[in-house]
């Protein structure tokens, strides 16, 4: 049964990579022409002395790739011009990832101009009338109108200014267009400059998905920042365990009666007991854990990329591994699990301790599948968190139905959470195929929930192009190795050499599979083959649109914070017509 | 003085990677217009049912690369053909690697030719009768004249049949040429097929580089045989210890008087048997390795490489994991090792173990110096082997002057070696400084031997690009990674705890400048940047011979098995030139 399951396992990894890539491929041929298919992303541009960095793109490119080129958009500085714009999403940013509510699209002024508009549209003087502090509770007590109009000039001066500033600041990164797919491909995958960490090229994002903060263009500083956020992902890893134990060793009732002296009588109550010794150390985990996706998020955009889907591409992976060793190798390995780490410097003995530890957590982790699987599921479907900071903004921070933006699909926080349970599903089967039900209820349960989710809830803010798959996959091929490792380990303690030898190659065969796996598979994933590129651009030429969009795309890639901003007039004009109808 | 040491040479690795590949990037600048940078091969080509492997070339290139595809030509299954023509050559390329002295370049039917116009330009009758087996010793006596043209006419009626039948048997490989050389780069760079199996492209080697023997061109089937290959070579470097091992048991005087009881008379004297046990065993060993350099040629060709200087660069390699493993790590580790390799599954141990065995075999590896490294230099000037084989082969092969071909220059035999050299001075510098002022003999000796060797006595049979140097570079990193571990033992072992962990970061930073290095310096080394070929496709636009070099660059890539044969027909019109003057 237990070699049956493996080969099922590989089996329908392969068929569903093939699948999976099939689609991609599908997707891209029925795709419209789009802006990221013809540009390119070129970072660390030499300037030399005297000309500006337009120049040089335009020089080179016009040089190098005269008969595809087309036009470009150099990357400025405009960090303080966002912050002059976005100055309160910036708050609502922070709050984003443990909310998932608000997006950052909707400038400041945006919103400013919009609530005005309200107001006067209403025209009630008892709404006129609100304070100007913190979430507009404290304060002088101001006339709305006054201030939002006032507001908005102040913004609309400050960013005026920035921006005639800001067309100097150029940073050494520009968006290179192309005539042609295949044009951009080319520059995309050959090397352009003599120097290999000058004129770096890398496929554009969707003009909607650029990251546009924290802009990183010279080699040696993404370089560095990526070794720094290495570790910094290892040692958030490896010392997240001490908070959680510690955390862990104060719920014991004693300690919260010294503590809090006036619960000591609810303690007594058996019940209430229970529930907070059983309950309360799991739940501060999972408050812990819901701190880890923002900062992943965080290292993955310092660590250089300019796209929020390759941000949370990153940091789906390192909360991955985070959640692997978190969940999994800390429970398994117990209270003493820094003091376990050893283990890992002596890999003859990982076996033996894996096969030794892992048994005696079966119940913990069924227990874990109910107590966490399908409460997160049953959570998502009711999105508490969110309900309740809408609520509280609603009721406190004056915010209305129209700040309300629909929150993206978040693939960082959920991909690695349905990876585990795929993790404890492999490793537990052959332990305790008790967990197997409790598995099957929890993947159908998020299928259905997860199904209305993506349909209903979530609207994506870039097209992933399935380019998850392939860190799913990564994790399911971990999982096996993981089993047959274990196995070897057991066989080896029921003192049966026979078997625990004739398991031995088997973590090499799935390596094999997946080296396979990653040669048939994976390039697809990284980019489009010249077969699907020429098709589209034959396609094209046929298409009366064409001239129309490459028009377009000489803007396209435009720095939002750089597009005028004009509300005042639009305000005045507004104003006027209300008071006519007034 | 340790740590300006490690320094001085990250300093000067650093400079020595930016001068080689400046210099690269000018050679490729000085250079000609050659057929290889206008071509690709292509491999995996799938073939629909009823069509040929040429003519899904055909489509599938002026479908795709409709402005920049010129032509093609189709590999072919040429084996049997190769037998035909190379029969009396594949044994001379047996011996090839020990002597260093024949290439396969000339066809068996070139040289009974030779033989032929030579034997009628002498017109000798004493040289016209000879005997017609084994090496010209046994056999019946013939007369050379008749009997030559009689081999001539074998070989060629033979080689016609097989050729007009091989034209059918094609492979599904093919060399693309394209008209500029960044078409070329582009196709090489960019996935073609949506199958990444199929159409797999790489850039084509030189045409006199090309490996046709084993034109293998199946995507799974190289894959296969990379893993075949992979475990054969650890496999080999592991095991190889143990012939060496029970030889040098062998090698006592003892077992060699029971053995020979004729030499005890000799051994009893104790000059002989001083010289007897002290350089037997280094003898047999440096014996046994000369085998390994061809074992791992052959490897190397097997796992999928189709050119001699893809071979030569893979075997390279592998010989130098195997000499470092074979000399290096079996001496320290003594003759014990087999059992010791437990070591390298206890990384804590491997400090520890290091630091007390390096140090113990100073002066072995300083003889070692003079013993193997003076003595190979030296060896390599007066090239003993191949001068011992020519005259053999003068003798009684009855070859003659002319059947001399000038050596190429074995690259993968020498720089593991001298890179072995570099090792051992990194890591005995500071454990034993007197090892210092050997190598920097063996350095000045090698520099001008090889200076005078590369010369005036090898022909290079390919242009290396400087691609051989990130080998030496990696060689570099790994001593001193390996110099810091034995650092981190020793001053464990001294009982400097604060030494001992100041040293821990070492590696680590040496291991980050060679991931500098890597993406700095190595795609250089890949593959020319788009900089560089459209420079020179732009010089070439104005180069009045390039029309007629593109018209070649067709049939450049032409198996030389398949090249019409026409001797007998000379021969015939030589021999009546010969008769009328006669």
């Amino acid at each position: 049964m237990w070699s049956s399951k493996c080969i099922w396992d590989i089996q329908y990894n392969l068929q569903e990579y093939d699948y999976i890539s099939s689609k991609r491929i599908t997707c891209f041929y029925a795709s419209k022409p789009q802006p990221h298919q013809f540009t390119v992303l070129v970072r660390g541009i030499p300037v030399s002395l005297g000309s500006s960095v337009t120049e040089s793109v335009e020089s080179f490119f016009t040089e190098y790739h005269s008969s595809t080129y087309l036009s470009h958009s150099v990357v400025r500085q405009t960090g303080k011009l966002q912050r002059l714009l976005w100055q309160e999403t910036v708050i609502a940013s922070l709050s984003y990832e443990f909310t998932n509510v608000v997006m950052i699209s909707q400038s400041d002024a945006d919103k400013w101009y919009r609530r005005l508009v309200k107001l006067k549209a209403k025209n009630l003087p008892h709404k006129r009338s609100g304070r100007d502090g913190f979430l507009g509770l404290f304060g002088r007590k101001v006339d709305l109108l006054d201030h939002y109009e006032k507001k908005l000039q102040d913004i609309e001066d400050n960013v005026r200014m920035e921006q005639s500033s800001v067309v100097e600041k150029e940073v050494p990164a520009a968006f290179v267009s192309f005539k042609s797919r295949y044009g951009a491909a080319a520059a995309v995958h050959i090397e352009q400059g003599v120097n290999p960490t000058e004129w770096v090229t890398e496929p554009a994002p969707e003009p909607n998905d650029v990251h546009w903060p924290f802009f990183s263009a010279s080699f040696l500083k993404r370089w560095i920042c990526k070794i720094i956020v290495f570790i910094a992902c290892i040692v958030l890893t490896v010392l997240f365990l001490i908070p959680v134990v510690i955390v862990q060793g104060l719920t014991n009732l004693d300690q919260l009666e010294t503590w809090f002296p006036f619960l000591s009588s609810l303690l007594s109550i058996t019940f209430v007991s229970e529930v907070i010794t059983g309950y309360l150390p799991s739940l501060i985990l999972q408050l812990f854990q819901r701190i880890v996706p923002p900062i992943m998020m965080m290292l993955s955009s310092v660590q250089g990329h300019n796209a929020l889907s390759q941000i949370q591409k990153s940091a789906c992976f390192k909360f991955l591994l985070f959640t692997i060793w978190n969940v999994f190798f800390a429970n398994v390995l117990s209270g003493s699990a820094l003091y376990q780490v050893n283990v890992f410097l002596e890999p003859k003995e990982i076996p033996l301790v894996l096969a030794e530890a892992v048994p005696s957590q079966a119940s913990f982790f069924i227990a874990y599948v109910v107590t966490s699987g399908w409460t997160s599921t049953a959570s998502e479907l009711f999105r508490l968190f969110p309900l309740i900071s809408i609520f509280m903004k609603k009721k406190f921070a004056g915010k209305d139905d129209d700040d309300f933006e629909v929150p993206s699909v978040p693939y960082h926080g959920q991909i690695p959470k349905i990876a585990l349970f795929g993790l404890l599903g492999v490793t537990y089967f052959f332990l305790a195929p008790l967990i197997l039900p409790f598995l099957l209820v929890y993947y159908c349960l998020g299928y259905i929930v997860f199904c209305n989710q993506l349909l209903n809830v979530y609207a994506p803010k870039f097209e992933t192009g399935g380019t998850f798959w392939p860190i799913v996959h990564g994790s399911m091929i971990f999982s096996l190795v993981l089993m047959h490792i274990i196995a070897i380990g057991i066989f080896g303690l029921k003192e049966l050499p026979l078997a625990s030898i004739f398991c031995v190659p088997l973590p090499f065969l799935t390596l094999l599979f997946h080296d396979y796996c990653q040669k048939r598979f994976l390039p697809i994933f990284k980019a489009y083959p010249a077969e699907c590129l020429v098709k589209k651009d034959h396609d094209d030429q046929n298409d009366p649109s064409m001239p129309e969009f490459l028009d377009k795309l000489v803007t396209a890639y435009r720095d939002p914070a750089l597009k005028p901003i004009n509300y005042s007039g639009r305000s005045d004009g507004h104003d006027s017509l209300l008071q006519h109808a007034a």
